[in-house]
């Protein structure tokens, strides 16, 4: 196919090039023979540096995620439908229906096409589930041992159905606080492949696309609070995050809590709070008392809320302080702190 | 300011930390310390997973741009402004008035906190007078030699006014190519800076935001029929990519060409053909012919445009092919291909 005046790209052996970032007839190639056959949209078929439609009327909802996940492949997922959930769930967390998504790459010289290719595929069917059209791209290359294989930076862009209102300063007192299903899979199946521990049953990342469930928890009622999903810095990070914004605290039931037992095992081998690992496709809903028991049927009638809890409350400021508290299974209570230093670099 | 019980950050002698992209205390601070302080909107003021908000109304343009830049500080800017001027060129090149960026950063661990805060600064400014306003952000760390510094991602958004249809293939033979200042600065300023050659005088880069411009030029020609700003690859690729894409011929006079000595010197010395060289703050316009010099003397009347000039017209395919040839100032004429090889690595 010379019509770049280049023999097509060799998906068994070859490499990322220079060149492939150069602008240059190779990366019309790797456009032509990498991007485009894998991700078709109206938008990318113009040909034009940015994209131009008319996306469905409505409040724009938009978010921008990097990812340099390490290891790129891992047990459950890959860089490439981690960055397209991360970007869509962000986008599902304010209530919105995503639509279209951007894609930019980072790559390193050298990087076997064939993983590449790997990436853009998990990538076209994740983005495929989850109802996306990649609108626009970018590649740039970087010379051997100045990246590290591939870095992706997704944006997502969706519509707010009218009369949603969702916002972490919306959390009140006596909310209800959901998990949609069991936290710190993610972390620990990156983590476990990192470091080559072997633990009793694999675990396996949680990445899922979640705008559907949200969908079905907005049909039973669509004054939700707080949606947000515990990424980097877990559960911990964001319902501390939370009660900051809405001048609010909180307290979870750990008895409630779900966490699987391998992944509870392993955090007591690694010395993790499973409240510190990140999730990537898990939710997390803060719901007005009333319709608590509604939601989460709702949920656990989702695939993707199977195992949905109701885990704790939203309480009273205590003086002025916003704290996020467990009561232990033993009778305790104890603060839930935000993670303090770096216990797991480069989870997504 | 113990919001988050850590020390201030230390814009003078502090360095990027694993723990900064780590979703905890450290994520939060650097946050708040740096990116809220600079990048003011109401969109990141939400605290939202998602920016929400309602855009102008009209077709939606977005555009996604990674910068790998390096240098990262170069004459006349940084991959800061030039990542915010990127992007929102590519959506003005749609016709568009761009409004919303997103951004997002890899860092590498030990990267100077002085060094980031200027680039942030650096893209605020142009933030400022492209009239865009972040609305959303991300920020990974990797660890020290996983990266190389910084890397930037933007995504920038815009509404397309209704009545103007820009295409890369409605260019028609007979249609006059404009450009909006002299070529290749950029590229050389880059070079320079990287290889430690001297020029008799210094070349700076033209990194600049072109949607005052367009906007200038749709006022007094609003059926404009392309518009691209010639980046990497720079006028050969943009051209060649265009004649592709509508299916004709082109031919550029060698004597119209804006090319400064001191670029055209540095040209010869390095082997390099100036139509080859990256602008970051040009554009190239397909114009009717009867329009043409009206649009010429509103690019000259504007302060990017003042050096603009009529430099070729769009003629039919040669039989099958879509030919780029420049008429040499010796009368000749020769085929302007694309840059093949990897003659700029990282030049955005």
């Amino acid at each position: 196919m010379p019509k770049h005046g280049l023999r097509s790209l060799d998906f068994l052996r070859g490499r990322v090039e220079l060149p492939h970032g150069s602008g240059g007839r190779a990366t019309a190639q790797l456009i032509d023979e990498l991007f485009l056959r894998h991700f078709h949209s109206e938008q990318l078929a113009q040909g034009h540096d940015a994209a131009v439609w008319s996306p469905p009327s409505g409040r724009l909802a938009v978010s921008t995620d990097c990812f340099v996940v390490s290891p790129l492949f891992f047990p459950g997922g890959c860089i490439g439908d981690l960055a397209v959930h991360g970007s869509v769930n962000d986008v599902a967390m304010a209530g919105a229906v995503p639509h279209s998504l951007t894609v930019g790459f980072v790559l390193e010289e050298g990087f076997p096409l064939c993983d590449l290719e790997r990436i853009v595929q998990a990538m076209a069917s994740a983005c495929q589930c989850a109802g996306v059209s990649v609108v626009s791209g970018d590649t740039k290359v970087v010379e051997r041992g100045k990246a590290d294989g591939v870095f992706v930076c997704t944006t997502c862009l969706g519509t707010v159905p009218r009369g949603i209102n969702i916002s972490p300063t919306r959390a009140r007192p006596g909310d209800v606080i959901l998990v949609s299903g069991p936290v710190g899979d993610h972390g620990i199946a990156i983590l476990s492949q990192r470091q080559g521990i072997a633990f009793d049953c694999d675990v396996v990342s949680d990445t899922a696309p979640l705008a559907t469930l949200v969908a079905a928890m907005l049909a039973v009622e669509p004054d939700l609070h707080v949606l947000r999903d515990p990424t980097r810095g877990g559960v911990a990070a964001t319902l501390n995050e939370i009660a900051l914004h809405a001048q609010v605290g909180v307290v979870l039931d750990e008895a409630k809590l779900p966490v699987r037992k391998v992944v509870r095992a392993a955090c007591e081998l690694l010395g993790i709070d499973p409240l510190h690992l990140a999730c990537e496709g898990r939710l997390l809903a803060i719901c007005p008392p009333e319709s608590a028991t509604q939601v989460l049927k709702a949920m656990q009638a989702h695939p993707q809320g199977q195992d949905a809890q109701a885990i704790g409350m939203v309480i009273p400021p205590q003086g002025l302080q916003c704290f996020v508290e467990l009561q232990t299974t033993f009778g305790g209570r104890r603060i839930v702190d935000w993670p303090a230093g770096e216990q797991l670099p480069r989870i997504c």
